[in-house]
């Protein structure tokens, strides 16, 4: 695969031969996925949501040592320890930061300050606003189908991007259900500068969630992940007993203590990271029942590019002469 | 606004001039709306679901006086004197059906035997498979944000008609979200040969639907709009007392009669065409938060084509060389 982008927003501004971002996600973006995807060409991101501290620091190295091209980290802002990561960030000159789960306001100019281009998360035109006013570089556009922790007004990619689009010139992510050539192509249409890759890249070979998660992902069904968990912070889960049991739990209408009683703690390290499917809790996105194979980082996105341009020329040939 | 679709599988299909197909909407689509949408170029269609068959009847007679061009009708499988409806289309020649709401086995066979074409309207990959099954020329994939009834597996468009496209060459309509130019042209790069308007016409002036109604859509913001009474029969509505009722009720887990008992019968009627905001139901797509002006069929029609222009510029700009 060789293509230039030469006047693509996302690719000049993180300095990449492809506006393929990877996700921070939990349990499964350490440096490795990272490190992979930026040596295609596209943006890893170390995910620090389920990172100690020192964990963090360790990723970041072994990082810069595995690629020389730019990545990124994915920084939730209700993380515990917030002022240690962004020490390590500061101390180990990390540019490129996408902040998500929290209020943009206080940590964008901090980061701005240390030199970094900031994206935030937004699940709604309304949170979209409240990041352009904190100051971010750029947005990523995330959908009710995308997976682990989504927005409460479930708007789908296809609505919010454009929305967003609407009002603002800054770069923008399309983020939630990109799975083939075909996403990419309408991520563009919709007004994406670039997308935001997932579900499709937690089970790649790099990726370091478990065999268990990657083949119960592979394995399932249309209708098989759901937003749940909406009384406390919703969730995509992908069905396992836990998932069942939550299910079972808010049919009965359980109380927002009883559901955090259910959810308990450390779940999704036992589900995604140790393959605890009894007890573990399994964050995709909706497109799981539409992947069906764990291949190597580079497989997966020459077979995603490769997609993209027969699209490409597909849409054409449908458009107005 | 002059655009020619030589090459577009829906115009040549439907002999029309945009590949733009009006929804069947309860108590908004007669004969107005859909004269309306053919006149412009797209393919208006009427929807039986809220019409009695003498009703039905006198609607097709009267779209045929309006307009010269093609038009079709929506016929939901589940209308329980759905051979009335037959018949009459038969008597009438309308050779354009789109079905919904039920299994497509038994009546695309009547239908292609009485020389129509046949789309069928989908919510998940494995349904689309059987209505190909049933025989239909073509497929509506209508995803989680689309108004009114929807599936249980709340497979958003973007993610929907993607994974169609993968087992099939037919003709696809994406349906639910479409609402600019930007969601036309994405639609396309998802893999459909056409997108079904639905919500956005519905709050047109030849629109059926009650002026109450069209203000209370484009009053509207994001987070307005819900899939509700999934325990009975998935339906997307828009807040109003009704929508605040049925929340209540679900939230203490309300149990499959007593959601029925509050249902009622005639909701959709009081609301959507008779503008009773206390007791009436207001069914509406998710896009209803990005709507902001009551305009004319031709108005919202060219508004969208000149976006859609637009969109189509901007994207190329952002790919590759």
């Amino acid at each position: 695969m060789n293509m230039t982008f030469t006047n693509n927003k996302i690719c000049n501004l993180f300095d990449i031969q492809y506006p393929i971002i990877q996700a921070g996600m939990v349990w499964c973006s350490g440096w490795k996925l990272a490190a992979s995807v930026s040596n295609f060409g596209g943006l890893g991101i170390i995910g620090a949501g389920s990172m100690y501290p020192e964990v963090f620091r360790e990723h970041i190295q072994k990082c810069k040592a595995a690629t020389s091209k730019p990545f990124g980290v994915n920084l939730p802002l209700l993380y515990s320890d917030i002022d240690l990561l962004l020490d390590i960030i500061k101390e180990e000159e990390v540019k490129i930061i996408i902040t998500s789960a929290g209020n943009p306001k206080t940590y964008t100019s901090k980061l701005k300050e240390m030199g970094c281009t900031v994206f935030h998360v937004v699940a709604s035109r309304k949170f979209a606003q409240k990041a352009i006013d904190a100051g971010v570089d750029g947005l990523v556009a995330e959908g009710f189908e995308a997976g682990g922790h989504n927005g409460r007004e479930e708007i789908t990619t296809f609505c919010l991007v454009p929305a967003i689009r609407q009002i603002t010139d800054l770069p923008i992510l399309a983020a939630g259900g990109v799975f083939c050539g075909q996403s990419m192509v309408a991520a563009f249409g919709l007004g994406a500068d670039g997308v935001q890759i997932g579900s499709l890249l937690a089970v790649s070979k790099e990726s370091s969630a478990s065999k268990v998660y990657k083949e119960m992902v592979v394995g399932s069904k249309e209708g098989d992940t759901k937003l749940m968990l909406k009384a406390l912070h919703p969730v995509r889960l992908l069905r396992s007993p836990f998932f069942d049991a939550v299910e079972k739990a808010e049919a009965r209408a359980a109380t927002v203590e009883e559901l955090e009683h259910l959810l308990g703690r450390a779940r999704a390290k036992k589900g995604i990271f140790e393959g605890n499917v009894e007890e573990g809790e399994f964050e995709v996105g909706q497109i799981a029942a539409y992947l069906d194979e764990i291949e190597s980082v580079e497989f997966i996105l020459n077979k995603l590019l490769g997609e993209y341009q027969k699209a490409k020329n597909e849409m054409l040939s449908r458009m107005e002469d």
